[in-house]
């Protein structure tokens, strides 16, 4: 393994990994070599463009923090999170369809009686979102649970707005025993991923919108199912059919039907202002094996 | 661009670059796009896979500092680095080989005297180095210049060693009207690699040695004439066989001849003790075009 030239060093590099003992980090090492160099001989980069390259990834591993992940977003915007979603959801026909979990999750969000708001302020426009939680042949599933976030009016998740208190528009809800789920929440904003780094940078340079389409997340699981991480995005955005991040699919687009005055118990709790708006939405989940 | 699936989301990436200008720009994404997905086809990473690789990644960005750069380690181990030297310097047949230039260089390396010793400390075997700088047909090139450096006897260089001088074992000398240059330096040791970073934790995962055979650092350049990036090994080392970073040219493998006794010149400056090892090597470069 000397004198090695263009001709020869990629077979050379993969024929180290004879040395390797765990079998999927060899498999993984061993695709990921082989992209590598085919990239690099593809695109012949200069040995300053390589440098740049190797700035900006820095550039991106330095720009996360315990509440901003550059990497995701550089996964996100290449399409590489939704690949891996796909591949890790092939769905049987009739469950609820997944989508990109995003960086902006968090695991600790308080649960909340059925009916709760998860908006701590007053601000936007409320919106009342239920549904039913069942199987494929749409039985009921009792106490499953929907682990819901999303930005607020502003566009901003709590993590990245100093004037959201923590854990705002956030929240865990169960079905009851009919399956059914009932929250109360702000109209979520359609917004830029942030831009101000790297990943924004290379955007810029590609002439891509940095914009989401408006989105509510979802992680939807209960005992004997598999979990589904999912967004419900609202009819009539502008960014659905762009969307920075590919996640928009047709199944989880929802509309947002309005109508007159509010029931007693829609105003009953946590300041919630009279419903006007309504998002029906029912998940389906995949029986584990 | 919606409802995208396993099948189409690749195509749907990629078609997003018909929005870019910049045509290298569009080229070189395109190339990554293309690979990035074939990787992930390949390998179809779960989501706590995909999540442990953008970690590994952050930590490789976050142990970057001025003084050390994790990726170019990486770019190193896995034969990148290798790859694009060779694209980069496809050879004139009879030119002196490059090599990798390695995170270690420092631009502001002092211009010494013709014989000066870079050791600015006494430790380690003393060796002298001399020879031509030439074109391909052998014609000596005045005013070349050989900016050189490498580390101390125990595998640090300067910047990764609070013990030694700043700027210990660096220089630049200039060659003399019949392209003769001559400096003194102490032998270089074979060293590992930064091991305490996530690139050591990788290379331990493979089981991949972290050594590189030792070696002195040049760039040797003149004007009208293409600087060559390369590395001169000793002899006998016992890594020349399986550098890490895979940057052995049996052309760049040097001996070093020991003699009895030293000339008053080699002892004249910069506390040289007395020379009994020699290294005698050539630059050939090309001419610029």
């Amino acid at each position: 393994m000397r004198d090695l030239t263009e001709a020869n060093l990629t077979e050379a590099v993969l024929q180290k990994l004879s040395n390797t003992k765990d079998p999927r980090l060899k498999e993984v090492m061993s695709s990921l070599i082989q992209c590598l160099h085919t990239f690099i001989r593809e695109v012949e980069p200069t040995q300053d463009e390589w440098f740049d390259a190797i700035q900006f990834l820095t550039e991106v591993g330095q720009k996360c923090t315990d509440k901003r992940q550059e990497f995701i977003l550089m996964s996100d915007t290449l399409g590489a999170s939704m690949l891996i979603d796909a591949i890790n959801n092939r769905k049987v026909e009739g469950t609820t369809e997944s989508s990109v979990l995003g960086p902006y999750y968090r695991e600790s969000a308080p649960e909340l009686a059925s009916g709760q708001s998860i908006s701590m302020t007053k601000e936007g426009e409320t919106i009342q979102v239920s549904g039913h939680v069942s199987d494929q042949k749409h039985v009921p599933i009792k106490g499953a649970i929907l682990d819901v976030w999303q930005t607020a009016p502003n566009g901003l998740y709590d993590v990245q707005d100093t004037k959201q208190p923590d854990m705002n528009l956030r929240g865990k809800f169960r079905t009851d025993t009919k399956g059914r789920y009932l929250f109360h929440t702000v109209k979520p904003a359609s917004y830029p991923i942030p831009t101000d780094g790297p990943v924004g940078k290379m955007l810029s340079g590609l002439s891509w919108h940095p914009n989401r389409p408006a989105h509510i997340h979802f992680i939807v699981s209960a005992k004997g199912f598999k979990p589904v991480t999912t967004q419900l995005f609202i009819d009539g955005d502008p960014y659905l059919e762009s969307d920075a991040v590919f996640a928009v699919k047709d199944s989880l687009v929802a509309k947002i039907v309005s109508r007159e005055g509010a029931s007693s118990k829609d105003t009953a709790s946590n300041n919630v202002s009279p419903v006007h708006n309504d998002i029906h939405y029912d998940f389906r989940l995949e029986a584990a094996q």
